[in-house]
C-alpha cells in the first residue's frame, strides 16, 4: 500500500468516486467518523434553507399539508425501507434509536406474551441494555441474558422461553458484523422474534430485512444515511406483525386517524402505529439528501468498496505503525466487520486527540479503543494510506503525548 | 372596536409593540395560528444555517463538544424553565410531549406505587388519553377517569386511590384554563402528584411550576414559544422529585455518565434522567431565538395584552358578524381563558378556509370549531380588528360557500 500509484489506479477506477462531490468535505481533512455523524450532503443544506425560510418562515401552519410535513415520516421511511429491504410501507422515520427499541422490543414481547426472557448482546451499544433494564421496571418477571463477551453465545442463550433477541447487525466499537438471515433464523427456530439494530450497517452494505424474514428493525440515520446531527431514527416492522403489533408509546401520530381527535385510541392498522408524537419538521427535511445519495448508489458496491478501504487500512496501519502498541480489535476478515476499523491502544485517547488535530477525524471509545469509519461514498483509497500516514507521525514523534491532548472532553 | 383611532391608540402604547420586528411575517396576512405553529425569529434562521452550514458541515463531529450540542437539553430546558417559573435544574428540552407525558406519568406513578387511578379531562387534547391508553396497556390494574363534559369534575374524581393528576392549564379547543396552584392543592390534597400539559400556556402566560408546589410539567416548544415546527417539547420535574424518580424510556442519554458506555444503567441524579435518546440538533438549534425572545418579555405584560386582544376580539366577532351563526366557545371572562379564542359554527370547515385565503390564518378543529391563537409579541389590536372585519365579509357575502372551499386537507 504504499505503491501510491497502484492506490491512486484504485481511486481513478473507483464506480462511486462521483459521489464525494455531493458533499461538504472540510478542506485538508480524512473524515473516519462517518460511523458517527455524517457529513452534510450540500443538497441537504438547500433543503433545510428552503424548509425554514419558505416553508416555516413564509408557508407557516400550511406547510403541514402544502410542504407535505405530515407524511415526510412515511416518505423517508419508504427510503430508508428500500435501503435495508424492507417491503413497502414497513418501514417509518421518527423519534430516537432509543425510543425505538423500546417500542419494537415492546411490540414484539406483546406478540409473545407468555415468554419472560429477552436475549440481548452484553458488549452492544449500552442503550439497547438500557432500554432493556427500563422495559423489565415495567414487568418485573422479565429475564435478560446478556451473551457476553469469553461467555456463551447469543444463539446459545435461546431456548424457548425467549420472547425475542436484541441484536446488532455491526457492532458499535469492534466493528463485528452478524448475518442477518441466520440470526433471524435461529431465534424463529425457537420461536423468538428479532429486533435488529442497524445503527452501524443502514445505509452502507445491504441488509435484507424482508427476505430474512426478520421481525423489526431500528437504526440512526445520522451516520451513513448522513441525516445531520441527531436525525430522527427509523423503525421497521415485518408486514406480517401489522394490524396485531402494539406498542405503548400510543400517541396522536400512531393513531388511525389523527385529525379526527377522537378521545379513544385505535390505531393505524399499519407501521404508523410505531409514530408516537409530534416530529422535529427541520431535522426531517435535513435527511431527505442524504437519503436521496444513499438510494442512487448501488449498494453491493458500496459494501465491495467498504471491505477494499477497511482492508486497505488495517494493513497499511499495522505496517506502517508497526511496534507502537495498536492491537487490531476488529475481526481481520473484512467479510465478517462492517465498515469501521478499531485498534487498542493504552493510550487511545490522547492519541486520537493528535491525530484529529492533524486534520483526521476518528474517534475514541472508552476504556481504550481508536475508531475508524470509512464511508464509500466520500472516502477514497488515498485518503486512507494518507490518514495512516499521519498516524504513523503521530506515534514515531509521540507528538500526542503533548499536554493538550490529555484533556477529556465532555463528549467522547 | 370599531373606533379605529381608539384601536390605533392601544398599539401605540403597547409596550410589547416593537417584539414584532423580530419575527418574520408574510406580508398582508394576520397570523392567528401562533398557538398552533408560531412564526420564525429572524435570529432563528440565522442560528439554523450557523448550525448546518459551520457547525455540521465544517465542525462535524467535533461540534458535540465545540457547539456544545450535547447541553442543548440542559440550556434550552434552563430557558424554559424560566418561562413556566420552574426552579433551576428541573427542565430538560428533548423528544415529543406525547413520549414526555409517557415518562412523567411512568415517574408519578412510581413516585406513588399503591395507588391504581390516573385522573384525567375527557376532552383534552386526545394524545393525553391515547398515552394513557399505552400506559394500561401495561399496567391493566390501572384505572382511568375521564372528567366528561357535563359530568363530574376533574376534583370531584380527585380521591385516595388517585396516583396522578394529568392535567392541561389551557384547553386546546375551547381555550378554558385552569388555576395550577388550585389544581394542584386539590390533588395534593388527596395525595396524588399532578402533571401539567402546558402546551396552550408556555410562554403566553406565567405558570409558575416551582411556586404552586407542582410535580410535573410537559409542553411543546413550537406553539407560543416560537421554537419551530415539530421543535422538540419540554419535560419539568419538581427537584423535591429527583433521585427518587423512575421513568422507563431509560436511554443512554439519561445516564449519569453517558460516555461512560456502562453495560448497566445508572441513571442521571437530576432532571436528566428524563432523557432518553440522541435529540435533533438542527431543530434544537432553530428553537433557542424564540425562548431568548419570550425571556425578553416581560410575562405580565404577555398576559394582560392576550387578555387585552382577546376580549377586542370576541367582542368585534360578536358585533361584526351578529346573526351568522358564530357561538362563542370559549370563556366569556378573559382571566378563565388561555390566549385563544374558539367559536362554533356549522360551515366551520369551509369558513375558515375562505377566512385563510383572504390571509387570516387561524385553524379548524373537528367537529365545528373556529380557533383563533393570539400571540401579544406579534400581534397589535389593529390586527383583530381587520382580521374580524375579513371574517364579517366572508360571513356577509357568503364566500365561503365556493366549492374551492370545501375540500377537506389531510392535516387540519
Amino acid at each position: 500500500m504504499r505503491d501510491l500509484e497502484a492506490v491512486r489506479a484504485l481511486d481513478a477506477a473507483d464506480p462511486l468516486a462521483g459521489f464525494r462531490d455531493r458533499f461538504i468535505l472540510p478542506a485538508g481533512e480524512i473524515y473516519l467518523d462517518g460511523n458517527s455523524l455524517g457529513p452534510a450532503p450540500k443538497a441537504a443544506l438547500d433543503a433545510l434553507r428552503t424548509a425554514a425560510e419558505a416553508e416555516w418562515a413564509q408557508g407557516l401552519i400550511r406547510s403541514w399539508n402544502e410542504a407535505d410535513w405530515f407524511t415526510l415520516t412515511d416518505r423517508l421511511g419508504a427510503r430508508i425501507g428500500r435501503l435495508i429491504g424492507a417491503a413497502e410501507g414497513e418501514t417509518v422515520v421518527c423519534d430516537s434509536t432509543s425510543i425505538n427499541i423500546f417500542k419494537a422490543v415492546q411490540a414484539a414481547l406483546a406478540l409473545n406474551p407468555d415468554r419472560p426472557v429477552i436475549v440481548a448482546e452484553g458488549d452492544g451499544f449500552p442503550t439497547d441494555l438500557y432500554i432493556l433494564e427500563g422495559i423489565r421496571s415495567l414487568r418485573p418477571d422479565l429475564e435478560i441474558r446478556r451473551a457476553e463477551a469469553g461467555g456463551p453465545t447469543l444463539e446459545y442463550l435461546l431456548d424457548d422461553r425467549v420472547a425475542v433477541l436484541l441484536v446488532n447487525q455491526v457492532d458499535y466499537r469492534s466493528g463485528a458484523r452478524r448475518d442477518v438471515a441466520a440470526v433471524t433464523a435461529a431465534a424463529h427456530a425457537v420461536g423468538a422474534l428479532v429486533v435488529w439494530d442497524l445503527c452501524h450497517s443502514a445505509g452502507v452494505m445491504p441488509v435484507d430485512f424482508a427476505g430474512s424474514g426478520a421481525d423489526f428493525a431500528v437504526g440512526c440515520s445520522y451516520k451513513y444515511l448522513n441525516g445531520g446531527p441527531g436525525a430522527p431514527a427509523f423503525v421497521a416492522a415485518a408486514t406480517k406483525h401489522h394490524g396485531r403489533m402494539r406498542q405503548p408509546l400510543s400517541g396522536w401520530w400512531g393513531h388511525a386517524a389523527p385529525f379526527a381527535f377522537a378521545p379513544d385510541y385505535d390505531g393505524d392498522p399499519g407501521i404508523r402505529r410505531m409514530l408516537c408524537g409530534t416530529q422535529p419538521i427541520l431535522s426531517l427535511r435535513a435527511m431527505e439528501a442524504g437519503l436521496e445519495i444513499a438510494e442512487e448508489a448501488d449498494l453491493a458496491a458500496v459494501r465491495a468498496k467498504s471491505e477494499a478501504l477497511t482492508d486497505l487500512f488495517v494493513e497499511a496501519a499495522e505496517t506502517l505503525c508497526a511496534g507502537h502498541g495498536l492491537t487490531l480489535a476488529s475481526p481481520r476478515v473484512a467479510a465478517e466487520r462492517g465498515s469501521q476499523v478499531a485498534f487498542r491502544h493504552a493510550d487511545g485517547y490522547p492519541i486520537m486527540q493528535a491525530l484529529i488535530a492533524a486534520g483526521v477525524i476518528g474517534d475514541f471509545r472508552s476504556p481504550d479503543i481508536l475508531r475508524f469509519g470509512f464511508a464509500p461514498l466520500y472516502l477514497g483509497y488515498a485518503d486512507v494510506v494518507e490518514a495512516v500516514d499521519r498516524l504513523a507521525d503521530i506515534l514515531e514523534t509521540g507528538r500526542w503525548k503533548e499536554p493538550r491532548f490529555q484533556k477529556r472532553a465532555a463528549v467522547t
